[in-house]
């Protein structure tokens, strides 16, 4: 069936979508054991609220029962419908308040009239609601009622999704994405949840490296894995990728890692230049967890694989960025895009040529026996893979032959089954 | 006279072309004799058919001397008025065929109509006549009597012609070309006819390094080569070129050495780069003996040295590129290309600037005495070449400051002389 | 005041204007003498004519009293109504000669018919006035009376002045300019004007590093000064910029070193990129003093700071170079360029990161505490310059983040101040 991953994994986005999220919470353990169910093996931690974690604590966990804005006993704005409309970490609060004082605390977009933002207040003390700017407009001089059924735990716990697939090899490739946010899709249920196909796909088939998959709480969530776990995979690092705003149908991109030019780097833009449409982002344009990944300390030179990149699409942080942002389609190609670059970290091999000079063709039929001057494109492919088999990887062939990595695997694999070609690793 | 050298290589041109050759047999001795009639000390080798070499295996000698296609006892196809009409290494055969079986070995250019094909079938056994389109059509259904009288000799010999010519040094500079083609002239009766005037001109004075020029049957004569004799010369190589469609009046251009780093490209390029018109190729367009020495484990990085490179010019490996593709003035323009690259290698001397401090060039008549803003090109260059006169090489001088590397000899040589700079090898 | 240093220089520029300049001479003395009233630290150096400095000679020091061209009784040319009258290091000369003699010993300039021409002839015994092409072509055929009253003392010396101002470490910045050039004011009274408002500025304030301040004969003064002074510094030299042609409106514009890769180059080019209208030139335009500080044997990284660069501006060398081409705005905007590399440099700390992962900047008041999707510039740099806070320089910084290097320095010592970064030497 066409894009099959795609429409499972648009499915489990629906699923998905109504919970509410934030740094920490039941909506988010609820969002780990949904996911738990398509991949079993996935870990949930739990940290405790007043943990230190390098510069930063651990806040106190957040949850909502009800929230919503009443006037003459009727709710004009509910929690319940859409739970962009409460602030994220918003104090418990239950009282009447002028229009005034109201307008203090309402936010909302002028240039997206319609659309709902998303806002979060996780460490300063605040509440409030986001409207549309039409709903806004409107409000007249009244009393109104202000509930907000929230609790905040210092007892509580950040949970956070890891899943560990052992290869045959001890060292690890790395893939995040965030869980933190509430109903909204490109950012970032996209993410988790083709991460979560990913996590799938790898633990039915066998790898040769081991894999580290991670379902964070933005910034706070990977700062606390980082201090916790940081020394036990630190040395084992090969590449690393986090997942982000990565299910629309916006050009393949990537953020590059802070020094660009690491293994990361190279494999994920290998595949990019196979996409017609694609742009490459420097470092200095970073907005999600590669910033901690990267930070100095940590020094892990994670990738940031995109579509519409955070700020750069209209329906950012908004109750635009809806189911209606992504669809199988371009959930599968994202898919596939994550899953291509895996494949050539997996079978970058280094080649030696068995031959020196040219091996002697003809006898096994990788040759035209008659000569022509119109050389076939695969068997120049062929030879500009034959000359640079030196020792060189295969990546590293792919970048001088500008040829698809995937079809440099397809070429030395038929080389090597006509013994002419070694591979190492 | 005006391109007196041009004229010889023509008039050599001429000789030849009538000659059989392929990748063995009489026709390449009668070739390389003629040649020697020009450069005396050239040496033929001969290397025995079944000899290993590498992952191949030198051919059994192939001699022809009659081929026809006869119909109605009338040759309408007929090797000795062109050896192109014989597909090179054809199986002897004497019998009729119908008109069916015929069209099954014959070969012809659809977009070429009046062109004769070149092909061969060295490791293939087949047979086959080359013809033109138009002839092609006009066949009608009657026997055809095949003659081909060739011989497979197993006890022949593959012929290879080298010349050494000792210099100061023991270090080496490898020119090579192709002897292995019929009635062709771009590709390649240029090649071996220009070396063999390059041999004679560096023959007839001294030189700081020792040279070797081949004349080899293409792939199979330089895979022999280098199984016989790489040892011997192998770290003694400084830079090597490949002479290949050397003849007719296309833009200068060379194939870059696979890696594209060494000292046989630096030069190279340098002398490109004061031409008007230019081609640079990378390696991946590579397609004549370059291969064999660029291979893993040969590891020579010898750049081809071309004007209308093979496969880019419409008359390649047809009865087209014949004696008119060439003239005294396009072949005496490539020998001077080779011969100035030799130039700029032979003079590549470190220099050393004699003074701290720009030199007082009053004294010398090497300075305007008056000065006026209108500094004349000469005398910038000279001062250009004196600051990088710091030990760089005169190669690494041109590099810089983009003056063509005979000029640079020719200032270092003026301040040389006056006592200004001092030249190491 | 706006503009107020410019004015200072311009003040300066026009009390030197008037005197007669040369590589050696009273004009020389008093000029530096003039500037020693604003700098006291000023030290004249005086080296003695026939003194050997490298591959030369120091010259005899020439002064001229009154030269002049007198047609019957009245004086058609007078070196005391504008210096650039005279060929400098004119010989003696008090005869009659006739118009066809006179022609010999006149020049000009065809393409500026009004403008008196600059010339010399220090090296090559010689006399010569020069004229504007609309005066040359009135002469009529008359006795020409020719007055120079010029002295060549044997005995006595060429002037240089230097300024060392000590710095907390022996390391050294080392600027220079030019003082031989008499009436000429962007070739270059800008230049040493300019300096000693740079000394004044520099000896005023506590500096890290250590200044050598040069007014220098162009040339022969340099070559002068290095011969007897190289050792004293060579190995204290951390950067050095020679202002030459730096009065004018034009472009801001550099010169690169020899090998355009020292840290003088990194500095003045980040400067230079953020300005709007720009030039890079590279070394083989080199024209002035930085030709011997670059030199085999010196090796003295110094890039040439300048506006309309020598040779590059219709004025250059002829007496339109005159106090209408600079003004206090340009003096000031070239003196700000110079003044704004050497804060660079003295600013210019390695800078480490004190937290791993980010630092949680909610608490210290440097971060929004709501976040929204329109992220100000300041906070963005604020935050790409902490990303590459991991032991890199703040030049590194500014050249990675493309953030002028100054608004680096700001940035970097906010977060100092917040105890967020490590700053070291």
């Amino acid at each position: 069936m066409k894009n099959q991953i795609g429409n499972n994994i648009y499915s489990l986005i629906k699923k998905l979508y109504p919970i509410n999220r934030s740094i920490t919470g039941d909506g988010n353990r609820l969002t780990l054991n949904i996911i738990k169910k398509i991949i079993p093996e996935l870990k949930i931690l739990e940290y405790k609220s007043g943990t230190k974690v390098f510069d930063w604590e651990i806040p106190p966990e957040w949850n909502v029962s009800d929230a919503y804005i009443e006037v003459e006993n009727k709710r004009i704005v509910d929690f319940k419908k859409n739970n962009l409309h409460l602030m994220s970490y918003s104090q418990p609060m239950n009282k009447y308040i002028s229009l005034n004082e109201l307008k203090q605390h309402l936010f909302f977009y002028k240039d997206m009239p319609d659309a709902i933002p998303y806002k979060t207040s996780y460490y300063k003390k605040n509440w409030g609601f986001c409207v549309s700017y039409n709903f806004f407009k409107k409000l007249k001089k009244k009393k109104y009622k202000i509930v907000i059924n929230s609790k905040f735990n210092n007892r509580g716990c950040l949970s956070i999704g890891e899943m560990l697939i052992k290869g045959k090899s001890k060292n690890e490739i790395l893939i995040s994405s965030n869980i933190c946010h509430p109903s909204l899709v490109n950012n970032e249920l996209s993410g988790p949840t083709i991460l979560t196909f990913i996590a799938k796909h790898l633990s039915e088939k066998k790898n040769f490296y081991s894999y580290r998959l991670l379902f964070l709480p933005e910034t706070i969530g990977c700062i606390t894995y980082l201090n916790k776990k940081l020394k036990e995979f630190k040395n084992k690092f090969i590449a690393g990728y986090h997942l982000t705003c990565f299910g629309d149908n916006g050009d393949f991109s990537i953020v590059n890692s802070k020094n660009n030019n690491s293994y990361s780097d190279k494999i994920a833009e290998l595949m990019l230049q196979t996409k017609k449409n694609k742009k490459k982002y420097s470092f200095l344009e970073c907005g999600s967890d590669e910033r901690q990944f990267n930070y100095a300390g940590i020094n892990l030179p994670v990738v940031a694989l995109t579509r519409s990149l955070y700020g750069k699409f209209k329906e950012y942080h908004s109750s635009n960025d809806n189911l209606s942002i992504a669809n199988p389609k371009s959930l599968n190609d994202s898919f596939n895009f994550i899953k291509d670059i895996l494949e050539v970290i997996e079978g970058d091999y280094k080649v030696f040529s068995k031959t020196i000079c040219e091996p002697f063709l003809s006898k096994k039929n990788l040759y035209r026996s008659i000569n022509n001057n119109k050389t076939t494109i695969d068997e120049r492919n062929m030879f500009n893979v034959l000359y640079y088999s030196d020792g060189r990887s295969i990546s590293d062939i792919s970048l001088i032959t500008k040829i698809n990595p995937l079809e440099v695997i397809k070429i030395v694999n038929l080389l090597k089954e006509n013994n002419i070609l070694l591979l190492k690793r």
